[in-house]
């Protein structure tokens, strides 16, 4: 038994909502099935328009659509923030966003009331996440900053060197001063620059990271909506993600390598596809 | 008279190719009339894949061509390293790239014979400045070297920071030690470093900016097709410029912003389009 309706779909603009795709495999009963899209030939979103993103978020969505799923996580903060509502009433089903569980876990961590939030520019000209924090603590006060280096250092590969440290010091400096005691890594991609983020923010800091609580949401969400598979399941002797597909819009090559390094094992089945075929 | 047969299509991923734009207009006569068209929807090119980036090529070029243009020029080196020749049997017309005209500029200037090269990891891995120095220079050396956050820094506005200047010594560090006297500046977005990269190998060191060049190169072979508008003209009192035209695929106001600070003067007509319409 696969549960009922179809897989998950886990939409990303790249290579990043692998550490959802992750946190998911970990969360579900081994009998889920995911596909994962991540839009390769136009990542990244977080510096295009509002416009461009509801767009390009429309056609992910509607190609996920096609291949029959029965949930959809939205695993990239971008889209999250700017094309969630749209989203949602595009495709009829359960949609997941990754701002929402980052904020409640972010909610919950906080003692004094100061939450940090760094994302895209996207992310943060977007309000999307001060927003929500009003939603569950009025009283909070927010301190967000755009880090759009910290994409291009991450696809890099220079998770902690000379130069992420100086550039972290540039966009965190003052986010000591301010006084927060905990930060949400608003982009998938920052994770893996976790310890220069924590160095320069301090150890009194709480990082968090939304891919956990977001698989946590999603399987709520699924078992309230009475589409969760049984744990356990009989889906034999294969283990949980041995049949979920991987489509990318660009070569394949390079996210083979990458998300390997993401998810320390090789990945499925891997195609390349056109979503406005 | 606006020249025979229409006006001159500039081609860029993005907002790099303005400064190719601005050497044509400081070398065409006048009444030439200039199209510009920028991929901001699905910048970057140079992480894409050989494949992406030779339809994106293609998409862009029938755009142009719809529009009328006597002549293409290239603007951007990914697409100029990989997807030149597809561009040349597709259009039907003259087909001006950066790499050649960069090439010779840097094959006048070296006086040992070794010659640096630095592009995004497409323009990089294509070989194509390696290969084109060896059709003149054989006997030259070159070494090569792909510098991805150049671009991102440049976008960003940090010409000339700490994060740069640490950035530019993990990437041309070397460079200075493999003994070169000429520097290409293979990505329209180098220029803007200049500086810093300057510092960074040294006095010695020739930087090639192929603008320059190429617009030379965009002239000689007008002429030479019997297209090029006569110098002075007869355009009236209007001068270079004012009836260009720029279609970007991403909203128009960040191309506004950064295209005036590229020109020193604001853009005229901005138009946001979809190339596969």
């Amino acid at each position: 038994m696969r549960g009922a309706g179809g897989p998950i779909g886990v939409f990303d603009s790249g290579i990043g909502g692998l550490t959802v795709y992750k946190a998911l495999r970990d969360a579900l009963p081994p009998a889920e099935r995911l596909v994962y899209l991540g839009d390769t030939a136009r990542v990244p979103y977080g510096t295009r328009s509002d416009a461009t993103v509801v767009r390009y978020a429309l056609e992910g969505g509607r190609f996920l659509a096609r291949r029959g799923i029965k949930a959809l996580v939205v695993a990239c903060n971008t889209m999250s923030a700017l094309a969630l509502d749209e989203l949602r009433a595009a495709m009829g089903r359960p949609v997941v966003g990754v701002i929402d569980p980052g904020v409640e876990a972010a909610c919950r961590a906080t003692k004094g009331g100061v939450i940090g939030v760094i994302g895209t520019a996207a992310t943060v000209k977007s309000g999307a996440y001060p927003r929500a924090i009003a939603r569950r603590r009025p009283e909070a006060r927010v301190v967000a900053r755009a880090c759009p280096l910290f994409v291009p250092l991450a696809e890099e590969g220079w998770v902690d060197n000379e130069v992420t440290r100086a550039t972290a010091r540039v966009y965190l400096g003052d986010m000591r001063g301010a006084g927060i005691d905990t930060l949400v890594l608003g982009c998938t991609h920052y994770p893996l620059l976790k310890t220069v983020i924590g160095e320069t923010v301090g150890p009194a800091v709480v990082l968090v990271d939304s891919a956990a609580a977001t698989a946590a949401a999603a399987r709520s969400l699924l078992a309230d909506s009475g589409l969760l598979a049984p744990d356990g399941g009989d889906g034999g002797t294969a283990p949980g993600g041995a049949g979920d597909h991987f489509f990318v819009t660009d070569s394949s090559e390079r996210f083979h390598e990458v998300g390997a390094r993401f998810l320390g094992r090789r990945l499925g089945r891997l195609e390349l596809v056109d979503l406005l075929e």
